[in-house]
């Protein structure tokens, strides 16, 4: 037989999607977080090994049936880095051919549904990831919370913070954004924020958290919040051109694949990022993903 | 004997002066770090402990001489912090009369050599404080590293490596900081930088004292530098107004001491913020610190 398994490691969840031969999707199946440096070799070895095989035998098919296996996950992009990540997945008993890539790389592949395109990333974090009918690539974005990952939910989120501090301290107006967030932080007020941030040990993922607020805010007419909001997506776009502009597909018909809880839900980032977009390059189509990174993965190694 | 004590704890060293009631200076002295959250209270407490009694032992006097210590640090606005630092005092044996208050506070009374005026804080971290004839004081700024403190050291080391990897990723120019800061760090490409960030565990001072090579990067005429040291004096500036607004001394002659490696060294930052400061607050002298922040907790415990 010849089956193709395709997975997307998350910091927070593993995907895998097994298909066969014909492109058919065979099996969904979910394992805990891929993250070398968060979790260690040794968790991401045994979560992956436990994942094939719990995927085997509810499909009823041997490890010698797959054909090829191919997943996308952060920061392999670097050959000692693909070399550790080889090195984990036949560390699980697998003999087969493996394809190891970036997530953004399967993401691009689920999202536009092939190898040409744009994928722009906005959740926690942001990054913006293409690839020409040539076969060139470029990145942009993706530096993490505290060097860039402009426009996505960490970055919407902090932004807040400092402007309620900036309120409560009387360098600007107060904002909206303050009672929103306070409350659902359950928090007393703004001093409390201190807390929040450096001592409860919060987070990226609770910090990103606050751009469904900043969202609320701004539908509430909050000016401020519709600043962040308008700049972030400003930001996204400007990642987007840097990948766009660096592939010369600012002339021609093809598509960028949104993905993540900012760029698809938030109202306000999610319009303008489009106005901006079909201002600028009116040929190129701003779609929601076809097809998740798992898929993205199957369909990479149907390719290989 | 009637003798006075000043304290300034800083997260990285601890500076005493001794004075006599005439206001005369009799001694100054230095310790180790007096931040309780990153050393525990125990190692404070130890290093207090020691530092008095080296001092007493150099200067020929008793505990019983010492009419008032004052000791100023970060962090302690709320009671229970005051409560914790006044133990950590008398757990040092010494009994007398004890001032426990904000580094900002004594660097205030040291910088304008009085109780009246504003005092702005911009080496590692940011922040402005200042108090009116009528006792009215006013803090803003000072959020730390995540939230805030623009216009420090870090706020602008931080933006540069933001607008190195924008420079990388082709999101805009490239910029001088780009080889003058990799060559620093030792690093081969702007990626390293994500290595430097994340993974060696770079603390808030090795990204503030970049804050130098950004200066030297304007000098060479690059116009990112330009841009993040006007908006760093820009950011000071409203911080400072946000202070001096509020307590009303926006049309009476007082004093704004400046302190910190940012604020009196870089050319930049410094000669804008005064710009902005002689145009809009023509009234406010713009000083260099009269005294230093023990010297201040000096002033204060004599007042006390």
């Amino acid at each position: 037989m010849n089956y193709i398994i395709g997975i997307d490691g998350g910091g927070t969840k593993t995907a895998l999607k097994l298909a066969d031969s014909d492109g058919k999707l065979i099996l969904s199946n979910e394992g805990g977080p891929c993250n070398i440096n968060s979790m260690g070799k040794e968790y991401v070895q045994k979560m992956l090994k436990e994942l094939l095989e719990d995927t085997l035998n509810k499909s009823e098919i041997t490890m010698e049936d797959i054909r090829v296996l191919c997943i996308g996950t952060a920061g392999v992009d670097r050959p000692d880095d693909k070399k550790i990540m080889e090195d984990i997945i036949r560390g699980t008993g697998y003999n087969g051919k493996v394809v190891i890539t970036n997530d953004a790389e399967t993401a691009l592949y689920g999202g536009v549904g092939g190898n040409e395109g744009v994928i722009l990333i906005s959740g926690t974090g942001s990054i913006c990831f293409g690839r020409n009918s040539e076969g060139e690539t470029k990145r942009a974005g993706g530096w993490g919370h505290i060097i860039g990952d402009e426009g996505s939910g960490y970055y919407i989120g902090i932004n807040a913070i400092n402007r309620i501090a900036k309120g409560y301290d009387g360098i600007e107006e107060k904002t909206i954004m303050t009672d929103l967030i306070l409350e659902h932080l359950n928090l007393e007020n703004p001093q409390g924020l201190i807390q929040f941030v450096y001592r409860s040990g919060a987070g990226k993922s609770e910090i990103a958290s606050l751009a469904r607020l900043v969202d609320e805010a701004y539908k509430q007419g909050d000016t401020i919040a519709e600043e962040i909001l308008l700049r972030a997506a400003f930001e996204l776009f400007l990642t987007a051109k840097a990948v766009i502009d660096y592939l010369k597909l600012n002339r021609k018909e093809c598509s960028l694949a949104v993905n993540g809880s900012v760029i698809e839900k938030n109202e306000c980032v999610s319009n303008e990022f489009k106005r901006l977009m079909n201002k600028n390059y009116p040929h190129i189509k701003v779609i929601n993903m076809k097809n998740d990174a798992a898929w993205g993965a199957v369909l990479m190694g149907m390719n290989n």
